[in-house]
């Protein structure tokens, strides 16, 4: 796969025509990272989104929480994406800076397209056709998310309920 | 609060500026619901967002899950809106015609301004710049969702794996 094959592919640039897909890929910048290195790290700070063009990722999160005067720690793996899923990952850091909500893993030695912030902003900006068209995908995006992990909190409520009440 | 007022303080439509406000005023329908009226049904199709001008809501979803032989029903009160809060809601039909995630109960007489998805696209797409300052409130309050469910899914997560391990 290709750079422009990565951009086409993705979900949040999948509405836009292909003569406007080189605006896109003005803005981005080709990142190689090695097999097992951090891509980003849970917590920081970002201001970067990622499209995967070659290798595989894994997502993971931490879980820390005091029961009674006991710690527990552990590193839970979310998920795993391949150049074929098609994903971005990051992207929240597009809207808002803010700490990055998982950790990201190359698995395999990996290329990616890098997008940061300020040239997305600016592209939306002074592109506000191509904007709107980027900004309803992300949007969808993101309330696809939101409305699995409802799904998931009203089944984890539930069940820890019914664990709590035996 | 007045209508204008409504918009003003609204997160989404929050970065407008004061000249652009009218064409916001436009695509809004005012609509009154009485005390106790279901304003939303949880699962049903909606293609609407409303503002809270006057009242206050409730919002809930309802639980359900089969555990050995045993259903249990029952309706979790997840919050309660009032105008101060300028929350809108049901904002996530504005991108995808979808179902919705929660019910929404008026809890006193309500005044609110109805905005519909189709009004909603039209005016984006023929307001571009107007369409991207309010697509990027309406991700950044999507993102913050996200990210607080990401949280809440940790913690109930780790709760669970300790309930059951006792």
């Amino acid at each position: 796969m290709n750079a422009i094959d990565a951009i086409r592919k993705s979900f949040i640039f999948s509405s836009i025509e292909d003569d406007q897909l080189p605006e896109i890929l003005k803005i981005t910048k080709e990142r190689r990272f090695n097999k097992d290195e951090v891509i980003m790290q849970e917590g920081d700070k970002g201001d970067t989104m990622y499209l995967v063009v070659e290798g595989e990722v894994g997502v993971s999160k931490s879980l820390t929480m005091k029961f009674g005067d006991d710690f527990r720690q552990t590193e839970k793996v979310l998920t795993s994406f391949k150049p074929d899923d098609h994903v971005v990952f990051g992207e929240m850091a597009l809207i808002a800076q803010d700490n990055r909500s998982a950790s990201i893993v190359a698995r395999t030695d990996c290329l990616f397209l890098e997008i940061n912030r300020v040239d997305f902003i600016r592209l939306i900006e002074t592109n506000p056709r191509l904007g709107v068209m980027i900004l309803m995908r992300l949007s969808e995006l993101l309330a696809g998310r939101l409305k699995q992990s409802s799904r998931d909190i009203i089944r984890l409520t539930t069940a820890l309920s019914i664990a709590l009440s035996k």
